[in-house]
């Protein structure tokens, strides 16, 4: 049962540090304006923990579409709040859990954070913390009713917290009251315009000039007024798949113009 | 099982005064009449557990929008009640708890309760307590029973009891056949005049006069004959954000503009 | 399981007429002929089982709105009938029962009926002891089953026995097939009329003449041709509420207007 | 488990014939020509297992509204055949028992009639067996599946068997594919003329010659051309209520106008 | 669980034949073309799997209306196989058991047959195996997913094995995906002409002569234009009923038009 | 639970290639243009996985109808890899596993693939490997959950891994939001045009010259301007049949028009 669970659950100070960098695999590339406005807004939270005493919890959800880049923009607003305690909550440590064993596993991060007299915790893609399908749709409960009081109670006397977790799916969370309990929320959009993507081939050097050029002049012949739609994500995979290919520019500009043309579900 | 778990949750006694006391951190400002009115209704219902022979069992609902303030109310009208035994019933004490785990402490608060000659039990957020998701939607039926039992059990001869409860969602209550098993209810309304909101912000100090009036002066512009609707609680973590940026004004104005002019759902 | 929950429940005579004096609390007011038509249909249900050998099995359903007066006239019929076995079965008694829990206390009570020559079985509430809820709807079909079965089973050759069961919600009982397993049911109304209001309120010495006369004024006048609806129970929780203002008249008929003015549910 | 229920239940050889008496407590009153042609059909089943070696397993299901008194038939055409194994298989006897039980209880006395040359098994009220609920609908599939498996089921080589079942709801039980598992079925109407209840009447000595003449006028002008339908063990019922009552005739003509006027259901 | 389940079911060599045989108790009567049809179909894929190496498995759905002789025809077809391991999996031998005892049982078939160089496995009323109920609908989807597999799974290298399975809701295996894991299928045809009927009634010496040609003469002017439809195994139970009767002619015809009028569901 | 199914799971190295073999059974026949594409397509994967650094973890699923060769191709895929670790993942070696034991069983496979520098992975038929039905719809969110995660859960530093699946449900999968979890997808269509039978039915040698012909030559007239659809594999069975038959052309000819005239679904 849930309590076995919890006690089988050893404390892990020190380790997050790895796992966040390991989010941020590919760096941040600065491809528009709205970057440097998310990580700022970030900074503010993690100053208001620092300074008010009226709130000693904060919290803000990150959500947008696939492979925006969430997961890494949480992890880089974690990483330089610079607090004592900064711990990555991830579906990914948790294959094959059972609902008590997740459960156990949240429930400890924060009563290890309450412990810290300053600490973020980064909850990474709730929705497959829920087990959530939208089939039925199915979800855990008993991990949802978790999460619902977590972020609502508040750390002991004199310590302090920040939760930042991200989502895809903002209205699923929304249907489930959990979406309220969040005091705040941003939003992290998919790349937009052909500007941005140039800046982000040129950041992981795929093309040469020439090649650049070209392949742009394309995108830009294909799209006439219509916009792109793609995840910084899934952008970097298709430039790398075009790089095996003996003809790049063709490679990438037909792989793009097939999966980047509709918006980004 | 429930017996087992019965046996399981101890006895503890008066530790309630603080958890209630964390319950009022921001203490309580009359910010309108209403405040006044719901505290001496409160009142009202200790007296009536205290002096009359016919009626040992009152139990009373305190539900409005989210963050308007039903927790800390409640527990001052529990802590004001200077009853031998007061007790908090809350879903922060039960992370992870089985549906027998909730239901043993439940009722293991409602038998100590019978052992006192004059008891307050406050339980807080009710849903929450029943795991209550609107999805599906689901619930624990187990925790709603013994809720539905307990809510209407007359204390043995010469004991007497007063119960307050607070949620979110009267709604869903009704629906379960649990809102007509208590005896009254108490509407706590979100704050809806700009002049409540003067009163708040000068509470706790966020502004200088000038910043003030001229804070008031742009939510008077921006609403003009609309009415704002914002939690106290929430209005309490604007001033907050507010406080840490460098044009205190303009971030308090913007923010609660964005949050506190629809109806806080 | 059942038969190892059936084995720990203990038998036990003769302690149910402390339980069934409970229910009759504040007494049975006669403030209307239907009052004096019930019991005497429940002497006739007595009669019947004591005299006939073709119908040792009699079963009843007193049904009606919240707080009628059901269970006090069900436990009123019980004691009266000077049976040698007298039972209540009451979902108080079972709170965070096991459904085999509550399926092996209920088949205790009618084994133990079945060794009487002559018994009464009162079953309080049924939709209760069923774990019912609208939501769903849900409910223990265990339970349901075993009632199914037990109310229309013979006690053995020479032995009789006369149940009384108690609903709000006969209608669910119907869709359950409930309802058609008892041989005949009693409605319990509510309060309709002001002289029974009246009769109600002097029964408890409420008000002195001048008080009460004023307050049956302000309610003629109030309701007109229209109609009150109001349990008795909640009618005595109202006057003992008012007992405690310095204005009894007054906060007995605007609470009485309030929730009395529309049929109780 | 199964296996485990199975091995924990009694072979009971000999036991039924007294439970079988017990069905038919009132007789059986030939108040019309179908009760006669019901007991020579049954006849006709029982001769061909008894007789043809083409069709060792023949099923009958006797249907009808509540009360009509198939119960009392299936028992009568049981105990009529003087078969050496006769068995009731009856809810009442399995009060509380979980699925694994019920199935092991229902597949031992296959078995045990499988050992005898010549077999009558009586399964009453089939839908109590299956726990069946019209809200869901829910019921015990298990028991539902191992229901049409052994009605289908021959009996080893050179032993013979016959089933007779009941139930109130052919309907639903057509919906669950086990209507059509029977091989044959026998239709048991209610009482639909003031003759045959006057048969039933004279059959228990309810009423004196006036006293008789005036009750069945009472009820022809009453009635007119339309039609009384009530059940023979509810009108049993009602006439011994009448009994109790210092005015028989009207109490009789009364409830039975109340309850036998409009078809039951 | 399923391991322990799987290690408990024994192996179970050469008991087949007997159970086989008690399929086609009242042998195969050739009342019309298909039969021999349907019976050369069957030898083909036995053929089929005997001599291909590229086809190691094959399967046949055996499919038709209620008691038309699928049983029988496939028991007949395994029979004449002559392979060295034919087994039936019935629905009959798991009567109680739990879905991992059944999903042992039918596992444990394959795998013994895996070890013969040639295997015939009869899968009887594929419906039952799975619990199906039309009400819900309700099946054990884990028996069902075993089945998928097996259906696809090829035997070890040098090893074959045909497939023949039986069922009266090709519908419902259709909304399974059960259905396209079979190769190919077979219709059993209900009897639908009274010549058919005749050979049937010929064949167990129901009647003599005369009676043979009264009785089809009274069919034919009932039916007129019109078709029967009934299934074989009805047929020869109306028949043996009929024989009980002292008018075995009047029986007969009366109760086939009663129930072959209308197309065997 | 799933941590003791966890260790109980064995690891298996090196055993993967004749399993993938038997995959290939009637090998890789190469009767139109779209075989070498997505030979070549699945080829240009495996050099993206071999040689870039900023994406260690490809994941592609083939799609497409019933029998089209989904499973052979991804097989002969995976084996032209020559990666050091190749494993395939098949509902086949999980009959009758618990969805513990197959979450361990797949997260299994999947740290055994982490441990070595490059791998591949096989997912054969996602659909049955989550216990799909389509009524309900029914299946193991728990094992779709596993997938969901280790689908975009990078290897550890240095590591890299290629992730081929297949399907004939892509529609379920997008609906499960699995299909999205996948970086690109392959369709695999059925045969459609009589030359793509011809070169499958000489690869068999099924026919001699002046067989083929003529059953060519039928296929033709019959299907006219409308096109075939069927399935590389049931082309194979079908032809197999057809090869046991006295008259392999017609039967050849008969069957396929009969299966092969609507596409396969
Ligand atoms: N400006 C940027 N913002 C975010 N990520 C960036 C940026 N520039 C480059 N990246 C890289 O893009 C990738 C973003 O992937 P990430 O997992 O954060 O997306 P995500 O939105 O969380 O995806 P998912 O919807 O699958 O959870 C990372 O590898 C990151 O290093
Ligand atoms: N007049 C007031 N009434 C209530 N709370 C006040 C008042 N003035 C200040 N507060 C402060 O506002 C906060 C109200 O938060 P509280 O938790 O009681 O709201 P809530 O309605 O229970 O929220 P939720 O809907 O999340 O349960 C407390 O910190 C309290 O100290
Ligand atoms: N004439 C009366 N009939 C019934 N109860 C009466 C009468 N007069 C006074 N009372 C008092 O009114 C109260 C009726 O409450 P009771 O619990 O019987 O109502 P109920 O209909 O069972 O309520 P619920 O719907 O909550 O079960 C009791 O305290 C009883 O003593
Ligand atoms: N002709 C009759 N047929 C059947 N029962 C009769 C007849 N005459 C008198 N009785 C009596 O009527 C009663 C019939 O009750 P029985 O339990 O058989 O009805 P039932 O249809 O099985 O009821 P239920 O629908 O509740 O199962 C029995 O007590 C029986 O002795
Ligand atoms: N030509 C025939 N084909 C099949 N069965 C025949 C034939 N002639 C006689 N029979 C007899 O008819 C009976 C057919 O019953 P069987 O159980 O095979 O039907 P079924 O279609 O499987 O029934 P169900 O739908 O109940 O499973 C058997 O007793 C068999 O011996
Ligand atoms: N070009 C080809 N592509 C694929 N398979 C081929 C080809 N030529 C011959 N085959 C043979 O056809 C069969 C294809 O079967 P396979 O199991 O791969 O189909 P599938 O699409 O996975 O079927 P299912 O939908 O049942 O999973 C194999 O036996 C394979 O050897
Ligand atoms: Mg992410
Ligand atoms: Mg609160
Ligand atoms: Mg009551
Ligand atoms: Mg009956
Ligand atoms: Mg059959
Ligand atoms: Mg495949």
């Amino acid at each position: 049962d849930f309590l076995g669970a919890l006690e089988e659950v050893r404390p892990s100070f020190g380790v997050a540090e790895a796992e966040l960098q390991r989010c941020v695999s590919n760096g941040i590339i600065k491809f528009g304006d709205h970057i440097e406005r998310i990580l700022s807004d970030g900074q503010l939270f993690v100053d208001q923990v620092r300074n008010s005493d009226r709130t000693p919890l904060v919290s803000c959800l990150l959500h947008g579409p696939n492979g925006s880049g969430k997961t890494a923009l949480a992890a880089s607003i974690a990483t330089a709040s610079d607090f004592p305690f900064i711990k990555l909550v991830s579906p990914e440590t948790m294959v094959g859990f059972s609902e008590n064993a997740k459960m156990a596993t949240i429930a400890k991060v924060f009563e290890d954070a309450y412990k810290s007299p300053m600490s973020v915790i980064v909850i990474d893609c709730i929705e497959r913390l829920l087990d959530w399908v939208p089939i039925g749709p199915r979800f855990s409960n008993a991990v949802l009713q978790t999460l619902l009081v977590l972020l609502k109670k508040q750390p002991p006397k004199g310590h302090r917290l920040l939760i930042l977790a991200t989502t895809t799916h903002r209205d699923v969370l929304q249907q489930m009251d959990l979406q309220e309990a969040f005091n705040s929320d941003i939003y992290v959009p998919s790349i937009q315009n052909i500007r941005a993507i140039e800046t982000v081939v040129s950041g992981i050097n795929l093309f040469n000039d020439t090649e650049r050029y070209s392949a742009m002049k394309y995108l830009r012949d294909a799209w006439g007024d219509s916009q792109p739609s793609i995840g910084v994500k899934k952008l970097l995979m298709i430039a790398e798949m075009a790089r095996q290919d003996y003809d790049k520019v063709d490679k990438f500009v037909a792989t793009l113009l097939d999966e980047g043309s509709i918006p980004a579900k």
